[in-house]
């Protein structure tokens, strides 16, 4: 049985991850999207495992010691991590698994599971990145410019990806980060086995 | 301009390559296939550019001086071979142009054009492959073990390929060559361009 693929699509806030991934899990429905745990209180229509895996503070930080998360980080008081876990068990039964990640968390992914395959999610215009964080409500300048510094910072990450997607066309993004997928599956190396007939020759 | 990419497909004869590129050329219409230079006469439906780039002996022996060839080889006394300049000008266009070649063929191109996509076109049992050489109209046992062990051969080459796709089902064989070369095309090293928009940040 070969492998799953691990595929992380990461890029800037605002630019469209969670669209993208949407339509992927239909165009791939055995796909496994890695769900995050965090030791935020659950709200009334979250499940566990498959909105979040809820932690209390003192299991995450166990976790943490375990060296059981790709990445994790803090964020307003509460935790939120990757588990290596459940990923790791799909992927050993054949599952193509899917993180949405920064692009700091997908750096640390690349290095712990160098075979996974990093998509850089961009947009074709920078102004619609900007329309979109401050279209969230958001109107506070500093907070706005503070986003603004984060998402130049993550576009100086992209050349460290495996791929650059261009998310122009929700139906083309699509199809590019399944033909991604695909042709991961196809690689010579991976794929030896599949010369085995020569036997019989 | 982005340069258009060169996309081999090899494989023994009889797997398939043919219908495999006439599906992918339907898929891709833009697309230009490498016309092959002969030097064998040209039949009565045959059209020059077309079929093939029609030589004389002396012509084309000229073209193997000046390093015209990506390759060449002699067949029952005549040349045929893969002409640089036609490919390299509609790469220089920004059209993506497939080339079909033997495996010995393929690995001149890769040594000269590093950045080719080399493709094994495989079938799923040997004995497809078997039984395609022996309906050929030739018989003789003699003819039909020396194609066997040229196919042997060609698998051995199959490990120095980038890709190798099975050739199943012919709508499945063309959704994955076109995937490896829309995936080829979102590489991050050939993509960084798309990145400019940080500086507007």
């Amino acid at each position: 049985m070969k492998k799953g693929k691990l595929i992380v699509i990461s890029g800037p806030s605002g630019v469209g991850k969670s669209t993208a991934i949407h339509g992927l899990m239909e165009r791939c429905p055995g796909m496994y999207f890695s769900v995050s745990a965090t030791t935020r209180e659950p709200r009334p229509d979250e499940q566990e495992g498959v909105s979040y895996w809820f932690k209390t503070r003192q299991e995450f930080q166990s976790m943490i010691t375990e060296d059981a998360f790709y990445e994790y980080a803090e964020y307003s008081g509460n935790y939120y991590g990757t588990p290596k876990a459940p990923v790791e068990e799909r992927l050993r039964q054949g599952i193509d698994v899917i993180l949405d990640i920064e692009p700091q968390g997908a750096m640390n992914v690349k290095r712990l599971c160098p075979e996974a395959i990093l998509v850089f999610l961009t947009a074709k215009d920078f102004s619609i990145i900007e329309a979109r964080l401050r279209g969230r409500g958001d109107t506070d300048e500093a907070a706005i410019t503070k986003r603004l510094k984060q998402a130049r910072w993550e576009y100086t990450q992209a050349p460290r990806y495996d791929y650059i997607v261009v998310n122009d066309t929700p139906a083309r993004t699509v199809e590019d980060i399944y033909c991604i997928l695909t042709a991961s599956k196809l690689r010579a190396a991976d794929n030896l086995d599949l010369l085995k007939m020569e036997e019989s020759l």
